[in-house]
């Protein structure tokens, strides 16, 4: 079995699109606030939607399940306040649960919380209950920066943050470090912003000792770690000048990395350099980059391509294609193990 | 000829972070300001500051010739204004300048500018002729977020640069890319922004067409090019999307990285990745990362080790230790052939 712990719905009926861009013109004038209910699309769409999108790639690409969750660009946290950010977050949870019921096989939820700048991360709980327990989603996505850019909240390190750890804890759900859309002119997106914040939270949590305090919890940094891997040595001795333990004990524990990285030789180094169990597959397909390469006529984001080329044995490659995920997803595992997987 | 294009002055004498102590302590207090003539380092002083530290570990590795500019993390252009800067960074410049006087073998130098945010960069540009005109220096180091952390100057793409750039192109001198302390807390100095700075900044020249305005401008991109060349399939991908150019074509005349990778794997991908002719030798040693790898009993930043254990040819090895860097820096080029070289 090849499980993606990173897809989107990057592709949902325009009708959302639509909603949100109503929800944000009506921000500061209540009564031109649109109500959830007003948004409608049917199962045909949903259905739609996904089958000639992330479902057909899934099927050329012999991808069997995919974690899936809201797409991320679109979370954007910093736009209104806590009720505009809990309104879209349900929705669009509320949209990812429906497919997964669609296609029970091939799609299982992850939820965005409703995060919002300087408001207290304890009031995305009830999203996040209700997205475990009514609609069975098997992990979570954080952002460390709900500013969208300008960084002004504090380290994932800091208690600002337990309230979500505690839960995650009790739930045993893991949680992706995944910014949104930046709105930061220095920051691009998908170029920058993303891949600064997967660097950013590592060395966050590198220089604190947040696993001492949630021995269980557990990060998935996606884009393959942003610049980690590539400077493992770089943060091994950062870890030895701050007098912190061997990164493997440190924090190997705790955080795992995606594949999303898009080429070969990023592919390969990944694979050198972090160990297998903490390497998760992931494509982020149909994400930032979606076209086919003219080096190798597929496309970029095809990373089942670039694992199965890695000299890698086979219990590794079982290990990122399906076994890590099963144990760092332990519901995801239960809801398997549920249906004889 | 074995030339590290980044170098900073880290082991300066004492004397010079107490100047600064008190500089800062004066700041809304002109009264208390320190005077630079009230530094007094002599000459003996920086020629033992060099020759335990930098010079020692050139010798022990080889290394010929270090473009030596004023500590990074020192430069600290969010403190104070465009006065405090200015002193500041014409200290540091004339240190290095006397450096490379009394190693004139080992060390030319490269300058900090007095930026300040906030502050139109045109403000630099009599400490950028200074330094290249009475002082010899081959290379500029450019902060592209002179706030330390909040990235509120426009991008390096923006017009708000182009005097440094008209400056540099009429002087033929490249900039290396480079942030200071970060005074955010989310990001760590050396282990997150750096690296941010350098995949932020090759971002936002892949979205503009700054090159086109300035076909000789040349940016060097330290610490490996942060997070590019690991991802270069993202940026490949990133650029066809945006209907830009091949990276080859669209940045690479002008965008170089440098090898600051502390690990075999990272250089060997560097390596791979990105053409001979883009990669210029450097350990930025005495810097972040300071100790002996246990995995191999070396320092970290010994990064001679590891290009000369990677599978190139002499051809390429030239290049990145010799030939490229009296291409990128031609004021350097200049001073060697002067001396024969």
């Amino acid at each position: 079995m090849i499980i993606d712990i990173h897809g989107h719905y990057t592709t949902a009926p325009k009708a959302l699109e639509a909603w949100r861009n109503r929800q944000i013109a009506a921000i500061g004038d209540s009564a031109a606030m649109p109500k959830a209910s007003e948004l409608r699309i049917g199962d045909d769409e949903l259905r739609e939607s996904i089958e000639t999108n992330q479902l057909r790639l899934m099927n050329e690409r012999g991808i069997d399940l995919t974690v899936f969750s809201p797409r991320a660009s679109f979370m954007a946290h910093h736009i209104g306040d806590f009720s505009v950010s809990s309104t879209w977050a349900a929705i669009c949870n509320e949209l990812c649960y429906r497919v997964s019921r669609l296609f029970p096989g091939s799609f299982i939820p992850a939820a965005m919380l409703p995060q919002s700048p300087g408001v207290d991360p304890a009031t995305c709980i009830p999203e996040l209950i209700r997205c475990v327990e009514e609609y069975g989603n098997v992990a979570i996505n954080l952002n460390p920066d709900p500013s969208g850019g300008h960084w002004n909240s504090p380290p994932l390190t800091d208690r600002h943050w337990y309230p979500v750890y505690e839960k995650m804890v009790e739930y045993d759900v893991p949680a992706m470090i995944h910014v949104s859309t930046s709105c930061n002119p220095c920051f691009h997106t998908t170029g920058a912003h993303y891949l600064n914040a997967d660097t950013t939270a590592f060395m966050q949590c590198l220089t604190a000792d947040l696993f001492r305090d949630f021995p269980t919890l557990r990060f998935v940094i996606p884009h393959g770690g942003g610049a980690v891997p590539y400077h493992w040595g770089r943060f091994r001795g950062l870890a030895q000048e701050l007098g912190k333990p061997l990164l493997r004990d440190h924090l190997l524990g705790n955080i795992f990395f995606d594949t999303c990285v898009y080429h070969q030789p990023g592919i390969d180094l990944l694979l050198r350099v972090i160990p297998a169990g903490n390497i998760l597959f992931a494509s982020e397909m149909i994400g930032a980059v979606r076209g086919i390469d003219p080096e190798t006529g597929r496309h970029y984001d095809d990373t089942r391509h670039y694992v199965d080329a890695a000299h890698i044995d086979d219990a590794a490659r079982h290990a990122i294609y399906e076994g890590n995920a099963r144990r760092v997803y332990p519901r995801l595992d239960a809801a398997l193990a549920a249906k004889g997987h």
